[in-house]
């Protein structure tokens, strides 16, 4: 069984074989699934991007899609994850896409339920497919990730998106930066140098910046001034070197983490990054599921043979 | 690419080509998806007609379908219309259906994304696809529109179905008519002619009743006073032409803008109303997308020869 | 038309029947939906395993799914279930599975829409999907329902479970004994005789618990003080038939209704309830629906012959 949980579970090699099945499911090719498949969304928090290219890339794979929302269910009535799963599980389920608000909620059901959960984001802790995503499209641009310089720009401290995507940079061979507040540095996020903001944006490749996530911050900092200290504005974009991207998993706060009139700018990958995310889903669900189906398929050669 | 925002920008001719289609289509005729096609529904307020006449509709043309809900989504987040829209589209959407209580909401959209919008009610301003369902239960009944009288009764200046039904009706010949009271008169819709009610429902081939919206009124009126004044009693049905007939784009307040005994009535085509709604939107969608699958085929070989 | 409304409109040969055709659905065969045909799922409660069992029932079944749920719908304008029902009938959809917080809610649609009405719950009502999984499970344990005795714990005047079971299972050959609090005895419901709790677990094949729906009561037992007196423990287990069951319709409220560590215990059969809900709601479906197809077989014929 093919869980998704963190990207540290992945070697080099998994997440080298899960970008080439995604340029394949990009070309339009790949494996889709034979059977009637059932693939259960689980979302507990808000979400646009994550959500709708999990079930977009679900029914390119010909996957039936069973859509849960915690409040119209028995989680209403005190429901555990652990029995909510594993009643998915029971009635037909084949595997979970879950985003929860609680960190490493996973560890409640691996080694408990018997079919994969794929992690679509897990409080401040992980978010593996856009990790996936993110590596996709600097590997499309760049074709490889050893020498390059990224730069990783806000709340590195709370961001998922920090944490999955410094680890793996790092070990895929390119140099991380960080930059961002000094309240907002993680100590347990040892992946990168933290430099000034200019620095950062003239040496970098790619510039990653993250979402000031409002929803997780008391205090809402004046925007205009985080633009300016922090932020992508079109001063600093002229600064960049002349090959290098703009990256965001967005939503993007226009006009605090970038300027809003670069957002759509030729430099800019942020759509692009959510095109991608489509492919890398197919990717970690083709991982995940095809095993299933080749399972059932021997079950039927057992049972009629 | 087609959008469908308002009434006023089908020509006469482009509504009988739908008509004709949403005809076929309910013979049980007419252009399918032949690939996977996307279609995301966005209703940012209360539907059951609409939404799901618009799920069928999909559903029956072999499209696949993305139903998007504010609450779930990054619009909890701050995340604009545009972002949104963008984000379906970037995604894999092939065309977006948008109620929303903002009149003109897609200003902000048109000539920035790159697929067709569905204009499925904007606040007070339009609801394009009721009209088409309200020309072909028309143009049923009596197979053309030219000397035909039709009133429309009720709250004219709050009625997106008055607003685009008025317009159109007027243009392809029949005579219209308003009744209602005073304060609901609309000085800016100059397409019909204000009666009394019993002059209306005597003259009237068909008497479109209009929805008391008691979700955009503050004070709510005496139901009983209401239809005794200005509704369709069963006194009034009465005096009704031999062949006219009964609409309204419900959900009805029964005993307020009619007779609850009337709903069901041999006059009614209430119901019947709902059924069209399925064709007809059915034939906005072909015409949204037969092109979209037209330019993925040129694309296709293009790509491959 | 074969609406589903209560187990007692069921006569012991349709019963079996439907249990014969979940059997053959449980091997892999069955009727399958060869045109489209759409059902409607209204959840006016939170659920997970029955809403979910009844779309993956649908989806195995090859049906379109359209999802209700109130507070997208114009019920929030005030639309009544009748309305809301004659809307999706007119729309397209060939049946409605509906829960509903209402007890009898399908008094109000009965001989007056045209589809199938297939009961999910209704308040504190009937349950006959339920029923009929709880059959299946107890058939397939034991062959029969005749010389069983079936014991039925908890809140038995407010359950939807233990009114349609106690009745069907009698009628069926079985003795039903019930055991719980003396306050929770239900005058109406004379199919079962009270006894104490040990006495009930002794004598029992099939040991059913019910669900403490907190949800409708005011006061909230103390949780460790019900599971000694009324629930069970683990020392009560011991006491069963070496070859009796376990069964509860969950939500488990574990340590409540039963020691927490029983419910995946050997003679537990809680999930395969789950499991078996699938296909006693194929059948179900296949009841409601083989006949529509039929008539528009028919139809067609008649339209095209």
């Amino acid at each position: 069984m093919s869980n998704l949980l963190t990207m540290n579970q992945l070697t080099n090699e998994e997440i080298h074989a899960i970008l080439e099945d995604a340029e394949q499911y990009k070309s339009g090719q790949g494996w889709k699934a034979l059977d009637t498949v059932f693939v259960s969304n689980l979302f507990f928090e808000p979400s646009t991007r994550t959500r709708f290219s999990f079930e977009v890339a679900e029914k390119k794979l010909g996957l039936q899609v069973l859509n849960f929302t915690a409040e119209h269910s028995s989680v209403q009535k005190g429901e555990t994850l652990y029995d909510t799963v594993k009643t998915l599980e029971s009635i037909g389920a084949n595997a979970v896409v879950i985003r929860h608000q609680q960190d490493h909620f996973f560890d409640d059901l691996v080694g408990k339920v018997s079919i994969p959960v794929i992690n679509a984001g897990d409080g401040c802790g992980h978010h593996p497919t856009q990790s996936l995503l993110d590596l996709l499209t600097i590997k499309q641009e760049f074709g490889q990730f050893k020498d390059l310089t990224i730069s990783i720009h806000g709340d590195i401290r709370h961001s998922r998106v920090a944490r999955s995507n410094a680890e793996v940079l790092t070990r895929l061979g390119a140099r991380v930066l960080f930059s961002g507040p000094a309240k907002w540095q993680d100590p347990l996020n040892t992946y990168g140098e933290y430099v000034e903001v200019d620095e950062a944006i003239q040496q970098s490749d790619v510039v990653m910046l993250l979402r000031i996530q409002h929803e997780r911050h008391e205090e809402k900092a004046s925007a205009q001034d985080y633009l300016q200290q922090y932020g992508l504005t079109k001063e600093r974009e002229k600064q960049m070197k002349q090959h290098a991207i703009i990256m965001h998993p967005a939503p993007v706060n226009r006009g605090v983490e970038i300027d809003g009139e670069l957002i759509e700018c030729e430099r800019s990958r942020i759509f692009k990054q959510m095109e991608n995310g489509v492919f890398a889903r197919m990717a970690v669900l083709k991982r995940a599921l095809q095993q299933i189906e080749q399972n059932q398929e021997v079950m039927k050669h057992a049972i009629y043979s």
